[in-house]
């Protein structure tokens, strides 16, 4: 088994995304030890934005200058990972109601026609199909009931853009309020921690 | 007046809302020849991520390492140009469902509680009441009409976090099915350009 683990959180050890990505990965590990572990942060290696020159870049990168190269290079290498993994683990805060700008960028790199996605007669097909997507998604206020549900922007993104990619078992472990004051934050990620603790992650990705 | 103009398109000339906003800000200069325009192109300035490192920078900035003060100061003055415009033209391409990570990155700068919302017991409020925004919206399908409009997780976006900010005035132009053939690109670019040369946006922005 190869798991992809993510992070995009930017608030380093405060983060708690972070902290639910570490255990649902552990779990995963204590439960098959031969798993290969392919760990990315996205926000230390503060990964480039997509560019009009790098979708441009000619597939060999001849006569491409060594800075263009490179940041095409780290894509294609992003985008392999993600190919290559049975369960990809993604950290997810919530920011001004959307992913971190860093999740998006990651997520540029992997929309890439012919590998994640192509177009047929019959409309858009998904072409990462069979992998496990948990989102370990962690917001300040409470977004999971309507009228707030209405400004997630977070979640339903990624079912959105995950799903087009042709990934159809995702699962959100949550942990939100967390802005709410330390009683609820802490009660947040003692529900997420125990639903990981469970085994549920374990089931999700057998 | 001032107008704040923004493009994120990362396809230079090619780009339809970067043709779309230019048109925008002649109509509104054409019937303002006084306006004060600020221009920013998210594309070419590559505007850095949000990091911990910035949200936990002191105020004035004393003891910060040069790098990260250049990073704060580029937020603060980001955050300055919004605040002080009277109307704001924001070219949104969508890419891969939702807004470019570089239009995000700047939103993210935008986003400071003080400045463009605030917590009141009687729930969030938005700061930054009275401006107009104009958004120059392209996308490469239709994404207007159900099934696909679950897709659109751009001009919900937009909508959803600028209204956080206070904005109400919110008008899309929009060119789609960019990717559907010369033809239906042509017909895209010419109606949403009628719609700006019909004086829509003067009467939006006056």
């Amino acid at each position: 088994m190869k798991i992809l683990h993510i992070d995009s959180g930017i608030l380093g050890e405060h983060s708690v995304s972070r902290r639910l990505t570490s255990a649902i990965v552990s779990q995963l590990k204590a439960d098959r030890p031969d798993a290969e572990i392919t760990y990315r942060d996205l926000a230390s290696e503060r990964v480039p934005h997509l560019t009009g020159a790098q979708i441009m870049a000619p597939a060999d990168l001849e006569g491409v200058d060594a800075a263009l190269a490179a940041d095409v290079r780290i894509g294609r290498q992003m985008l392999e990972e993600f190919l290559a993994a049975d369960t990809v683990v993604v950290g997810a805060p919530m920011y001004n109601f959307s992913i971190p700008s860093q999740l998006k960028a990651w997520i540029d790199r992997l929309a890439v026609a012919g590998k994640t996605f192509r177009y047929t007669e019959a409309g858009p097909e998904g072409l990462a199909k069979g992998k496990k997507l948990i989102v370990a998604s962690t917001r300040g206020g409470h977004y999971s009931v309507a009228p707030a549900s209405a400004m997630d922007h977070q979640e339903t993104y990624l079912r959105s853009v995950f799903g087009f990619f042709g990934i159809t078992d995702i699962e959100f472990i949550r942990a939100e309020g967390l802005n709410l004051g330390a009683d609820q934050k802490q009660f947040a990620i003692a529900e997420a921690e125990k639903t990981i603790a469970e085994g549920n992650v374990l089931k999700l990705a057998s």
